[in-house]
């Protein structure tokens, strides 16, 4: 049995080789696995059912914003992604084509939707009684990354969600650009547990065909920041490309204006990497698609008394929590804690002869691994505590880190400082594209995360180019 | 507002050309509309949202079977898809190729799932604890069909669901084969309110690799069949090509029994083509995303009476039903009746000054269109009637014609008759693929759909070659 548990376990400590140790917990909790072409991935049950609650939370709020899921062609011709320039420059690098051409046409796997959603659109949209027209799609998307693909986090194919709306006017599609953002910021706090930083991005990072964009960014254990969900003011970039017009109230003619915004099984690897341990998975209570595992110990001799009282418990645990028994005989308790402990699962309950005969259960929990013993009139709002204390505990952990790591600068050797500390520099910038790509150059790769607020004075200037600096603008490295 | 009636409507017969209504049926509800690429689709909101009530009824399903859902790769290498000798073969002639290639081999996209899936449990699988392993996966697939697409009939494109298990035990596997093959008939029936014959399939339809293949299968108005759901029993085939072993608990190592089956976003077209009628879509209650729509009957100078009590009645059945209230002024009472009979909405509200001042309402079925007076004190008990009726009704109205277009025959130029009239002969069959083919040929396009049961009598012939017959079969043309 010894040996078992330590071929189970993690061969490397998260602070001294992360990508290895982060490869190792999604492989080994059950997580995921890779897939049998180079850069893809196969999401197992365990994975899948974090996905899955993402999406179930997520509808929620989409039904309150009143957008509609539909299904979308994964072909797209290659004339599509031509049309609106900036996006067909974006995506030329990335794109995979099918061998079949269609009347000789090439065809492309979407690497996002616009292209396509929007040339339907254009037939669909006739009048401002067609207006808002707030639309989401669940799918797979492809992005043929020719290096450094990672579980969950870059792939050559994830799934995701893409919303794509189109407005009157601009007032209602800006607001609705910010309003999803806070959605996905609330997401990643509530659900996930999982600080982020929010705000617009600079123009080196805007997305191809948009007027701006706008991202949640997480800041991972290791130093880098992780894009986690974007929302994009289109303007009438893509409107005016596929030809999308509305007859308004008065029977003129008006261009509509447009967003699309996505998060995708990446907000899955965040979630990992910035709460996970040396011991594997640690899942906030309210995702973890198991949050309570039983585990009796058999004692010889004394085992049907403990079975039985363990039953009675999962019974009546069932009703509140999501909770499993593991009554299996031919493993031994301590390999279930480890086992359990690898997959992340936020509570586990130890029942043994002694416990009964205190009328007692012994509760731990993943986070911080605390043992207490709780009498059982009193399990049920117990529980309900630590479950609430860990969901805050892990976000609030993640959250001390973010606010640490933030260092305000405004000299360039102090900024080059930063970003070798694996610290995110919060700093003056002038805005320009080339100022940025030299900023990353001479950092080490240091890349803006987004803007936290304008500049107004003049006074303050860049940090790299000393010219006049309009944005206080998040620095980090990033995945 | 009458011209506008007219362009929105049907403008064929179901009788009298049944293509061109189903596809006027599936545009203009707003189900579905053409992709870019031929022979692809986009489905809109309305059919959306029925593909996820199928998937949530489906859901609970696979629950209390202990199936997982989980997510592999779109990309399957070109070994893979070679390494069982039939599954290959039957799939070759459409599998779509992606243009990149990995270390010099070609990547398909799935049409099926079953060789990615294996060479993963290959992995995973190792001992008899493994066992049962049941993983699902809900995903599109890609089949390059050359000709006749159909909206959710045939596209090269699908959204479907796929389920692969893994047994010790023969017995266990075939168990779950027809299990999962009533389920699907349940969900037919109850959910979509379609009658299926369900059966094994000859040797001819079985499916590329798999030991037999069972079969849930609809018929049409038309008098075509369609295959609605099929569940294989693998046998060893896979498990042997792919290298699935494991050590059962005397330590021996042994190759385990596989199944897998499927049902796709057809099952949509299935239910469209069957209930519905020359005003468009009829939906069956349970699956409606709106059950009822209430349209005021705005009469001037009483508008506000009538909306106040018309939101009143909103929101008292929104605690039951999925209620849509229409206040909209810019469209009349009557354009409003017919969007919402071309949307399959199963119950209308209509409230007008008199119905006030009666304190009633009338409803309207929209199957059979009867308009009651009902008094609002009995209308919430008359409403789940209503609705319960109508899911009877169109059910019975389908099994109805089922039954009755089924003919028992056992003469050839009988045989040739019915399928003429557009029904299903149920005939003795030897079983020999030849024989089906020419079958097939001789009759005008007869195949065999599924058999009803075995035949041991040696003196019963076979419909066409007269050699003993094995089995009692449905033949019938199909989509």
């Amino acid at each position: 049995m010894a040996n078992k548990k330590e071929e189970k376990g993690i061969t490397v400590k998260k602070e001294e080789d992360m990508p290895e140790w982060y490869s190792q917990v999604c492989l080994k909790s059950g997580m995921a696995d890779f897939g049998p072409v180079k850069g893809t991935m196969i999401i197992k049950p365990l994975g899948y059912s974090i996905w899955e609650k993402i999406q179930e939370n997520f509808n929620r709020t989409l039904k309150r914003h009143n957008v509609k899921n539909a299904y979308f062609p994964l072909f797209i011709p290659e004339s599509f992604l031509k049309k609106e320039a900036e996006h067909a420059k974006g995506f030329q690098a990335e794109v995979a084509w099918v061998e079949k051409k269609e009347e000789g046409e090439r065809i492309a796997l979407r690497p996002t939707s616009e292209t396509v959603m929007y040339d339907a659109y254009s037939k669909w949209i006739k009048s401002w009684r067609d207006l808002p027209l707030k639309i989401n799609q669940w799918c797979n998307v492809v992005r043929w990354e020719v290096s450094d693909t990672k579980l969950f986090l870059r792939s050559r194919e994830f799934l995701w969600q893409e919303g794509h709306c189109v407005y009157e006017t601009e007032k209602q599609c800006e607001k609705e650009v910010w309003n999803i953002l806070d959605e996905y910021e609330k997401l990643c706090k509530e659900l996930l547990a999982i600080p982020v930083l929010k705000g617009k991005k600079t123009e080196k990072e805007t997305f191809a065909g948009s007027v701006y964009t706008t991202t949640i960014e997480a800041f991972m254990p290791d130093g880098k920041a992780l894009q986690c969900g974007t929302s994009h003011n289109l303007g009438q970039n893509f409107a005016k490309a596929f030809n999308i017009k509305y007859l308004d109230k008065n029977e003129k003619t008006q261009i509509p204006f447009q967003n699309s915004w996505g998060f995708s099984t990446r907000l899955i690897g965040a979630m990992v990497m910035t709460h996970s341990d040396d011991k594997g998975l640690v899942l906030p209570p309210k995702i973890a698609p198991t949050q309570i595992v039983i585990i009796p110990i058999l004692i010889k001799g004394k085992e049907k008394g403990i079975l039985k009282k363990a039953k009675e418990l999962e019974t009546f645990l069932r009703n509140s929590y999501s909770v499993e028994l593991d009554e299996r005989t031919e493993y031994t308790p301590g390999w279930k804690f480890s086992e359990y402990e690898m997959k992340g699962v936020p509570l586990r309950i130890e029942i043994g002869p002694n416990d009964i005969k205190k009328n007692q259960v012994v509760l731990v929990r993943r986070d911080n691994n605390k043992k207490i013993g709780v009498n059982l009139e009193s399990l049920n709002k117990k529980i309900k505590t630590e479950l609430d204390n860990m969901q805050k505990s892990i976000y609030e952990k993640a959250k001390h880190f973010l606010d640490f790591s933030i260092k305000k600068v405004s000299e360039w050797n102090e900024f080059i400082k930063v970003i070798k500390n694996r610290q995110i520099a919060l700093s003056p910038f002038c805005g320009d594209v080339n100022c940025e790509d030299n900023i990353k150059d001479k950092s080490g790769g240091a890349g803006s995360r987004c803007i936290k607020e304008d500049i107004k004075d003049s006074k303050v200037k860049c940090i790299y180019c000393k010219k006049p600096a309009k944005y206080l603008v998040y620095f980090s490295k990033s995945y």
